[in-house]
Parts: C-alpha cells; sequence; structure tokens
C-alpha cells in the first residue's frame, strides 16, 4: 500500500467551494488518520441525490468549502490509534451513519442511529478533535457526513466503516454504501410486506427502485411505483414494478388514485424522494386498519408533515428509517455476501 | 323479559334536544329491532368524554335531538330478523364500534375497524333502512354512535354488541365497553412496551388510567403520567403511575421536559386526550430509535397533525388505535372474563 503512513498525503479531489457551482478537482492535503480514525483509499464512487442536496444547499445549511460524496467503496491505506478491526489493505464501505457499537442505539436490536455516529449533515469536522483532515495550502476544507469521498484519499472514522468481502467488486457494491441499502433495508426490515401483499413505492430513483426489489423479494403481489418522471417506468419494471402513477396523470390528489385502485389503500408504502407532499401522500395511501407507510428521504430543514389524526385513529402507522436500519458495522457485510450470493439482490 | 316483543316501547330517556342545552327526561317511543338489530334493556350507563364533546358539538358535526350515551351494559330484551347469536336475556355489551365478521378488517388480525360498524358520530340512523328507532311524538330522535345508551331501551346493530358472562356484575363492566378496554387495549394491543420500559401516558382520565394499567401489567418500570390537573395524580398512582409531569409547571414543550427525564424519550407513550398539542407531545417524547406512540383520544374534526418528518426520520412510529384494537364480539367477552378472573385489570 501506500507509504505515508503517518504522513499528509496529497492527492486530488473535488472540492464544492460555494453552493451551486461546479465542483473543481484541486490537489489536497489529507492528513493522517486520528485516534479511532482510518485513513481510505477511495477506488469507486457514485452519486446520491443527497450530495446534490448538500451542493445546492437549498433548504439546507450551507458549509463550503466542503468535499461531498457518501457513496463509495475503497481499501484501508492506514489507521489511526486505537483501531484494532482494521487493517491496511481491508476493503471497506464508508457509510454516512456510523455504529459505536458502545451506545443504546448500537445496543439496541431495534434502532441503528447511533449517538455518536449518526448522519450529521451540519458536522464539517471530525468528532476527535474537531478539526478537518482536509486542507488546501492550509486552508481546511470541510468533510460531508464523515466520508467525504469524492476525494482519492479521505478520513473516516472506525465506525462508519463497512469491512466486507475482499472479492466483492468494488464498482458494483459501492452503492450498498447507501442507496440500494437505504431502500432494500426499508422494505425488508421496516416495512415488512406479507407475501401476496400491494406496496407502493414513490419515487423510482435508486433508493426506490431497492424498495421496490425489497418488496418483489418479499413476495408482494402488487407493486405501484409512483414518479412524475414516466421514464423511469420501464427500468423500474425489471425491480418488480408491474404498475404505475404518474400523479401528472390526475387531477386529486394520489392517494385519492392509489385508494381507488387499491380498494381503500395499499398495504405498505415506501417514501423515497424526501418531498413532504410526497411523505403525505405515501401516509394518506395506505389501508385503514393495518397499513405502514415509511419515510425513507431525505426532507428539507423547514418541512412540515401535516395531516389529520384521524387518519392515525383509523389504525394507520407511520414510520421513518434511516439507512434502511442497518448496522454498518454488523450488518453491511452481510449485505455484500447477499449480492456475492445472488441472494435477494440485483446490483 | 318484556312482553313488547315486535311491539313499540314506550320508556324514559335523556334527550339532548340542542348543543350544550342540558339533557331532558322524555318519555320516548323505541321501535321493535329490525334485520339484525337487537333491542337492549339498557340497566347501567357510565358517561364518556366523547358523549360530551358530542353534546357540546363544538368542533363536530351537530345533530340533534339526539340521545348520546355509548358506555353502558344491559339485558336483551328482543331481537330482530336474522339474529341468531342473540337470545332474550343475554347480558350485553353495546360498543360505539361494531365488528360485521365479513369484511376485510373483520378477518384481518390486524384491524378492529369494521367496514360496516366502524364508528361513525356523524350517522344518526340505523344502517338498515336509514330510519332512526327513537321518537318523541312522532318526531325521530337521533341515535348516536349506534348505540344511544342514555335511554331504558335502545335499538343496537347485533354487530355492535358483544355477549358477555351474565355472571359479571354489569354496574362494574359496563365501562369496560368503552373507556377503559380503549386504553387497556391501547397499551398491551398496540404499544406492547416490554418489561422495564418506560411510558409516558398523556391524559389521566379513564381512558389514561387504564392505559397506565396496561403499561402496569406490561411490566414498565417507569410509567409518567401527564395532565394539567394534579389532582389526578393520587387516584393514578393505583394504576401504576409513579412519576407525574403537569405542563403547566414548565415553560418549554412537555416533550422536552420528558425527554430530559429520561435521556432521550420513552420508550412508548400513549395518548388519552384528544387534544392536538397532547398527540404532538406525545409523539415527540418518545425515543428516537425505537419510540412508539399511540394515539387513542377524538380529536376535533378540524384538528390538524404537525411535526418535523426528521422525527419519524429518526426511526420513531407514530400508531392510532380505535377501542384498543379489541373486536367487539370476538374480542370483549374474553376481556370481561378477565376481570372476572382477576386477571390484568383493576376495576
Amino acid at each position: 500500500m501506500s507509504n505515508a503512513v503517518g504522513q499528509v498525503i496529497r492527492c486530488k479531489a473535488a472540492v464544492a467551494w460555494e453552493a451551486g457551482k461546479p465542483l473543481v478537482i484541486e490537489e489536497v492535503e489529507v492528513a493522517p488518520p486520528q485516534k479511532m480514525e482510518v485513513r481510505v483509499k477511495i477506488l469507486f464512487n457514485s452519486l446520491c441525490h443527497t450530495d446534490v442536496y448538500f451542493w445546492e444547499a437549498k433548504g439546507q445549511n450551507p458549509l463550503f468549502p466542503r468535499i461531498l460524496g457518501h457513496e463509495a467503496g475503497g481499501i484501508v491505506e492506514s489507521v489511526g490509534e486505537g483501531v484494532t478491526e482494521l487493517v491496511p489493505g481491508d476493503h471497506v464501505l464508508p457509510v454516512f451513519t456510523g455504529e459505536c457499537k458502545e451506545c443504546a442505539h448500537c445496543k439496541s436490536e431495534e434502532s441503528n442511529v447511533c449517538d455518536l455516529l449518526r448522519i450529521n449533515p451540519d458536522r464539517g469536522v471530525m468528532i476527535n478533535d474537531g478539526k478537518t483532515r482536509f486542507s488546501k495550502d492550509g486552508k481546511p476544507i470541510y468533510h460531508f457526513l464523515g466520508t467525504s469521498t469524492f476525494s482519492e484519499y479521505t478520513v473516516v472514522h472506525v465506525g462508519c466503516l463497512a469491512k466486507i468481502n475482499p472479492l466483492a467488486p468494488l464498482d458494483k457494491v459501492c452503492v450498498l454504501s447507501c442507496g440500494i441499502s437505504t431502500g432494500f433495508g426499508a422494505t425488508v426490515n421496516v416495512a415488512k410486506p406479507a407475501k401476496g401483499s400491494t406496496v407502493a413505492v414513490f419515487g423510482l430513483g435508486a433508493v426506490g427502485l431497492a424498495a421496490a426489489e425489497g418488496a418483489r423479494v418479499s413476495g408482494a403481489s402488487r407493486i405501484i411505483g409512483v414518479d412524475l418522471n414516466p421514464n423511469k417506468f420501464e427500468q423500474a419494471k425489471q425491480f418488480g414494478v408491474n404498475e404505475f402513477v404518474n400523479p401528472k396523470d390526475y387531477n386529486k390528489p394520489v392517494q385519492e388514485v392509489i385508494a381507488e385502485m387499491t380498494d381503500g389503500g395499499v398495504d405498505r408504502s415506501i417514501e423515497c424522494t424526501g418531498h413532504i407532499d410526497a411523505m403525505i401522500s405515501a401516509f394518506e395511501c395506505v389501508h385503514d386498519g393495518w397499513g405502514v407507510a415509511v419515510l425513507v428521504g431525505a426532507p428539507s430543514k423547514d418541512a412540515v408533515f401535516k395531516t389529520h389524526p384521524v387518519n392515525f385513529l383509523n389504525e394507520r402507522t407511520l414510520k421513518g428509517t434511516t439507512f434502511g436500519n442497518y448496522k454498518t458495522r454488523s450488518d453491511i457485510p452481510g449485505v455484500v455476501e447477499k449480492y456475492m450470493n445472488k441472494v435477494n439482490l440485483q446490483l
């Protein structure tokens, strides 16, 4: 591996200098990993819409200059003090929400929103010392989601790294570090549709397609894809979506359209857009008595979820999830194995 | 029993002639039961706040004259065509939400909001013919919640009657026909607190006390009662409440007070007031990662539940229930048996 252990590495990174302005490929300095940190050579990245949200910084707190990127695969270059479970050469997926293994959330079977390492888009520095590991000409560059993978090298807290099978193709499994696990897990870990049930998926991007795939492998018989862009419908068929609704085609709320299609509502819905109106529709389109809606998409910071409380009293359930309820270190290696064994996951 | 089978019965009833005006004891006519209906001699009533809501008709649709009352115990006087499972002399609890045993809800293990007989405060007539069975001097008097128990005799759909153990004291078990089952069931059937967990109960009326009792028998270790009236706290101790919060004692939202008391929030909360602010507080006071809030209280028709969607994405769950998820005919006889056997229920 590198000969730079303990030294600053100079490498290329895509730096966001200002909100909404094109990223600039710069040569940056990447400091060595400190206590409980790992420096990772990033080999593959994919682009998640959350990167775009925070690059645009509309309805989000701006924090620049910043190195974005959080859906990636790489190899450990060096480790900081106290890191015992990773060594240089290990293959890892950096994840935007971590697992300290010590807090009440990490010890709970139900939660994955670690007290120490949960997603925090407003933090641009490392937890250990409140400083950045990136700089250019001595000027700090902020981190993003603890991952900042749009760099040839990055520094990540050990709790935000899943150690995976080194035989797994990093160019493929990098998408398991965010979108695919988020959508697939939202369905199989949280919504848990029964065999033969009806599921609506709002938003047919990567997260929504993975949510649909979760419904398909769960044996759902009707999987209704909802999107404003009908060009997405053809591809979605490969992930099990067998009915389509474009809200633009109707002059009434899409929840009413879906309720009419399904004799009162779907059994489960998964909201994968982050738009507040879609969240409300996703909740209100589930069947009373037993319907469960799961919110997945990241909302803008001023969004307000509104509904009449009778929609709850009629026995609908609304849940939300971060990263499909997967724990980064404990669960993601197993998700990669499922892909390697071609079980339950198309990529 | 009565000799009036097939005849109109003249008896006393408390009639609400206008919103908010004192009920008047009148002699009314009660027509014989029609198809799938049962005429019941009411022996005991208790008063539920929902009667008061619809008597006041603030934030509800006014429908007068009306005979209120829905928490009662009685004995079958006569049955209409098609009624086979009840005979004159059977002891029954009329329930505001029924069980037809035919619809998807009745066939679901999860739901009790029967398509045909679910609570419908806007309906003042019988389903069979759209007419009332009550009149005074030939003028119809509307029904309430399909029960109208503030009358010596009433007519109820067979699906809204639980046939109970004739040895059960009707003066006691009448409260199982609404408030106690609603609160107790909300906890044991829906919130399902684990042994040792922390539960908040909003509103310490009959429903809230029953919800607390459900938490007590489930083994919750901290049961926090929330009420604006501190006079309720002493009695609540008998139902397991061991900590009290009066929102008036603080100058910050009660959800923040509770989060501070509980290191981040309670494991379960049950909202038993019907006030929208309490609903929002009850949701926002549950712990992220695993907290579940259950709405029980009936809201005003214009109420809007509002919260930031991140409160869901941080893995909180919000559910609601009608009548504690109990099915009227299938489950309530067993709840009465629990009381008879002094299992899990204080009355």
